[in-house]
């Protein structure tokens, strides 16, 4: 493959902070003002090229990408300067939205048709575009989007691919903008990635699905500050025989993914995906696991994570450890969003459908084929990744 | 093997903070006051068990291991009485001792001889009473004293094991009192594990002579706070292409160890052993990578690091992170110190002498057997180590 | 006044980590086991001894003191031997309490009779006999109880002296046991304490009656930890013209006081007290400052603040500041209580009733006579303390 | 006094980070675009405005301050921009240099001449010149220079004012450049201010010069971050008896004030102004306080200095706090400069020479007139200032 084939990625969110970072990062790349540095697969031959993806998607913001970018504050001057004309070349598409799910989303930017499978034919329709427009050899859909409320998985319109059908023409309120958007990339046979904590095609419908029609799916929410801190620290506790008595977690974040969680239902959903890292990691369930996020407005995308650990050793005497993580959020979730568009294009060049178990290294609640409890210890997904990478090349 | 069999432990700086710890918590097992929490190893069988071991060794202190623990306030109230008795009928052997090279640890039980030979048969002797005294199925030497001076390893004294010999014929300055110690365990045919940052056993000179007899050595200086953190991070790191541009640690600390280190010739062997770990994980050399350690009498034996890493991202873009581990430090110690009793033990069974590479787990400074770098990332000697316990089971 | 004299302290909320902290205090000074270490105003002369005072008090729980403290965990083994006895010889009155006010205190002390007029009976009857019993000079009440839910301030019982004896005979809702303890205090003419963020005496009515009797009331919410530090830090910045952009603090502690606070009635007292004092001292509105406050039980009363502060100085440049406190909580509180003791027994001594403005530096939320908002930087405020003890020795 | 005045202000050290910093600061008040905001007497009336400064000054680096402040990373983007112009026209003259009082410091803008006496005659030349060609009302000079090694102050030649005339005459390696300087500034009548920890004039020799002349002097070394921090808590601390058992500091640093201080000599200069601090406020010597300043290069003019501090409360039962800065060191200094300048000025205004007490506000080591120990809590300092100024207007 080489940088002139033409990888096509539709982002749900394109406006967004992650993904307007994501999509300056290759646009200076392409331009040749900045290498791979920063990029965790940078080293790995046989996946396409970062200067072969070609951007667009949908957003409720019509803003072009360069005012976006200006307003998230994430790039330097210098870089919103080299990245600029690029950027504002890139407008979002119309996009499908329902406050139920997401309430301080708010935009204008939106596709006017109330019924679910209108709505599909719409997101259907600007794909198809895309592809067209851009003489695309393959397309991806990623899910940076705010994140929505959880559902009820139980409901019927979620538990089986025929219910989620049936659901659809019934236009049941079960169903979020997105799974509409993760059902319409499924058929497509654009492979898809949810990097939000929303449940998306984390369903057993649409997992479901993507294994009937053999497209590869990745989520759930990136894994990038303090949940990847702990899942590096709490293999080195269990490994050194250290108890973890209690472990406090707080965040404070200032962008606009912190204040969409000022909204306790879509709190509620980032929270349960930070949640059972530590225990599956440990083995056994820490008494005292707190998590908070508070949006704190003059930390920006700064976003900053303060943990207090507390162990218990040897003849059960008791430690202490104290994490302060003053993060770049979106620095950090970018890169991570180009390897899962590289990586998802290969499973799908290798005929791998349905979840891909192999990339729990990117998210903080990995899908797994069978819903057992997945991996989290950061060395191991990323041996598991590093042998599936192998195994490809060979 | 059973709880009978009759480990001996000899240790060089038997009255210190971190012998006492493993001497009070082994007693208290066999007192069945405690289990096997915060011993990482508890669930490998095949090794001996914790409760066969049996305790002596030299101090240039004389008190009786009672006095010395409450000496160093790491056990609490209740731990000194349980184990009280116990400890008060362990009294420490005269030691070998030299100003020179170790300048603020000082005492009155002192081997009064001052040729090198001489010394050596001291020691010897002191062993072989040991062993007959307790009827010893095994016995190992662990260096648990205070950290020496760097001696100069292009001397001819340390460069051979003939030039060893010669050098202690004459006396030779180059030869330190922790050297003298691991020649008598060498030549007793005794395991020998440097837990200090001295050089001891880890001169090429002592290195020839293990092999040569097949005598297991392991060292050095134990991995347990600060770089055991860094060892666990720097890898994450590394995984997810942060780059480190500076890293600055801190660490204070109040216990005797602490105020030996304020004598800056041992205070460098430390920060030697400290080092180069970050560039051999991360593969390029950290440009700030500062290390102190201050002697702050409140802290006392928990001691205190505090870490500033400084990161750069995707896009060039800064972050940092700050680490406040609040450890006991003879706490993350002593367990360690009584796995590594148990896996030379298992190393001599085997029939393996020389450097134990596969310990490297255990160390800051892993010695390697043909000098070249070894492995520092805290997951992959770990999982060496599992690997060659399980081998020895298979 | 010499240590003989008796100084009564009946203490609601006798068993708390708290009072049984400041009564351990004293008792171990009676025996001469400790100084006047700790407490801020040793050095000031004519104010009663502190081992004149005499404790008494009710609890929900009825356990002694011994066994009291013996929970709590803030005294170390020493102490609870030292102190054991005398502590062991107090036992808590039945106490008045409503669930309605306070969710989470428990207990199965408690006064059988539901009518307000009743309750106040019995309150008053115990500290008749208790100033009978010890033949005391002076009797002051303090509230060191859970805290309760805040009340409707603008309901006509709480609104007026009258409006209150009204309330009583009606036994109406608004009015909380907290304030049946003030109301039996002032009505008998003991200068009143309320060191809990609860509205107690601080409501209109009750400060109107001290005012017209004549006794001393202080009050509210003892500055400890985190609240002191802010109104000794706030005062700098402002003097330094650093503003202040945004203060984020989150507290973790896990004794009985944060279970307490585990419901979100009384969270919500608590935060109120802490919520104001940034902006009256710099003199403008912080635009973010958030207040967390999360029971964490590994803590227990070692109490964890974490502070971060946002800082803009000269050119609009950023700065931050991180403050980790971890504090005893009762520790820092009971020192507090004894000199609060001995001041407004002294006021009481000068004939001067109603509410005490000139103890502010001793809590989060002075009361002020007429409304108007309170001095709260530290250091202004000793100057006031310090003025007024000064102007009584004159 | 109004904006046209003409008030000169000499700095040595003229390309410094904060100097270039503070001069910058003054040209967009000039220009508009930045009012009085961090600025700590911007309220205060009588005092020349700061649009009133002209700045000139002599640095070993000949660059302009353009290119200065484009080095020194303090400024951004915008306000290079904005100020650059002006920076661009301001060239140091020549400086008066020796290595051997300031090694790190180099550059070739220097003055040629050797003897003491013409090193002097060139500065006073300079000074004039600089008086005619802005006919200037009033002229300072002020020390922003690297710091100097710490000189013998038991030299006679500079015990007395008399000494030091004969050791100029005799080219008495005794004096440093800084007093030459210090000593051109005063026998020219111009108000002298020492925002640098080196000797400079607070040398008895000087001092008593600026009495005789009647000229003001302030010093020395401008407290900024860590040490003013230490002024605000330790107060508190005395206040609520807390002994402060020990305090370990730790700086870290990358602008070119750090790498000087990378020199031992230099180094100790600063330790030393920082020392007594604690111990003077608290009436108490702490048993252990530990300072250490690190260059470190990542931080850049970021400075961040932590803090581990050791309390022992009510009962002997011990608490910590730990305080993490990130300050913008010249952002923190450049307006302290600027008050400094403005009330020397108005000192002279008022006839009042020698050491000026009222200003240790602004100090870490504050210059007493009779050499006694100086005021440091920073609001008693604040309040001696408010009432200085006050007395003036009255
Ligand atoms: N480190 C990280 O930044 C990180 C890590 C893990 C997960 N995430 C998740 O990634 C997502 C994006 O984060 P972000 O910081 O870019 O947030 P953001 O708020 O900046 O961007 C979200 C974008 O989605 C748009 N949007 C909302 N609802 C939409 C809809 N129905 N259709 C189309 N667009 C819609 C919004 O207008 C906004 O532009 C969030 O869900 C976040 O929780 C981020
Ligand atoms: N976490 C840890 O505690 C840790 C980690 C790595 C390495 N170490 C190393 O382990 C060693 C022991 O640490 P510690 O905290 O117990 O120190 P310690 O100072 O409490 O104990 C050292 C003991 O060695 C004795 N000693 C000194 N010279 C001797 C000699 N020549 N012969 C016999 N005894 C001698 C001293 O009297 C003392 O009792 C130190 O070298 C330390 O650097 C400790
Ligand atoms: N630093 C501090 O500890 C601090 C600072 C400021 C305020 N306070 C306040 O002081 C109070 C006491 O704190 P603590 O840590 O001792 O709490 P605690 O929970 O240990 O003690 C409170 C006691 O009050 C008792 N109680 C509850 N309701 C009662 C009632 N109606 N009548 C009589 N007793 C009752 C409880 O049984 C308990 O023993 C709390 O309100 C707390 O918010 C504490
Ligand atoms: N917060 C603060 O920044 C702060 C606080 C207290 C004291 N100080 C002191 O203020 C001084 C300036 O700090 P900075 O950060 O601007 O340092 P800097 O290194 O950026 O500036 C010092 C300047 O002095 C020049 N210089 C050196 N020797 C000279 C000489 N003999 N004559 C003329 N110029 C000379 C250097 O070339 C340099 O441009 C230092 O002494 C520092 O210790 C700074
Ligand atoms: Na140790
Ligand atoms: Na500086």
């Amino acid at each position: 493959m080489d940088g002139t084939a033409r990888t096509g990625v539709a982002i749900v969110g394109l406006g967004g902070a992650v993904a307007t970072t994501a999509v300056a990062g290759v646009e200076m790349m392409k331009l040749g003002g900045v290498g791979t540095e920063g990029l965790p697969l940078a080293d790995v031959g046989g996946l396409v090229p970062y200067t072969s993806l070609v951007f667009a998607g949908w957003d409720v913001n019509g803003d072009d990408l360069a005012k976006a970018a200006e307003g998230h504050g994430v790039l330097d001057h210098r870089q919103i300067e080299a990245a600029g004309q690029a950027l504002a070349g890139i407008e979002p598409w119309p996009a499908v939205a329902d406050p139920e799910y997401c309430r301080n989303a708010r935009g204008t930017n939106l596709v006017a048709v109330p019924a679910l499978r209108d709505r599909v034919a719409h997101i259907v329709s600007d794909l198809r575009r895309f592809r067209r427009d851009h003489d695309l050899e393959t397309l991806t859909v990623v899910n940076l989007a705010s994140t929505e409320r959880w559902p009820d998985l139980t409901l019927p319109a979620l538990a089986s691919a025929e219910g989620f059908e049936s659901a659809l023409d019934a236009d049941d309120a079960a169903i979020t903008p997105g799974m509409l958007y993760a059902y319409a990339a499924i058929t497509e046979g654009a492979p898809y990635v949810n990097f939000t904590p929303s449940a998306s095609a984390d369903v057993p419908a649409l997992l479901e699905l993507a294994e009937q029609r053999g497209v590869p799916v990745a989520g759930k929410d990136g894994k990038t500050g303090q949940t990847m801190m702990k899942t590096v620290l709490a293999p080195a506790f269990r490994s050194r025989a250290l108890t973890v008595d209690g472990w406090y977690s707080t965040n404070i974040l200032g962008n606009r993914d912190g204040e969409v969680l000022d909204d306790p239902a879509s709190l509620s959903s980032k929270i349960a995906t930070k949640g059972s890292v530590l225990d599956d990691i440990l083995g056994y369930e820490v008494p005292d696991h707190v998590v908070r996020i508070d949006y704190y407005r003059p930390r920006g995308d700064e976003k900053e994570a303060w943990d207090n650990i507390d162990l218990v050793g040897f003849l059960g005497q008791r430690m202490q450890i104290k994490v302060d993580f003053m993060a770049r959020d979106s620095v950090l979730a970018a890169p991570l969003v180009l390897e899962l568009v590289r990586l998802v294009v290969e499973a799908q060049r290798r005929g791998e459908g349905g979840a891909q178990e192999q990339l729990g290294y990117f998210f903080k609640a990995p899908t797994t084929r069978d819903g057992s409890r997945p991996e989290h210890a950061l060395y191991r997904q990323e041996q598991v990744l590093r042998d599936w990478i192998a195994a490809g090349a060979a």
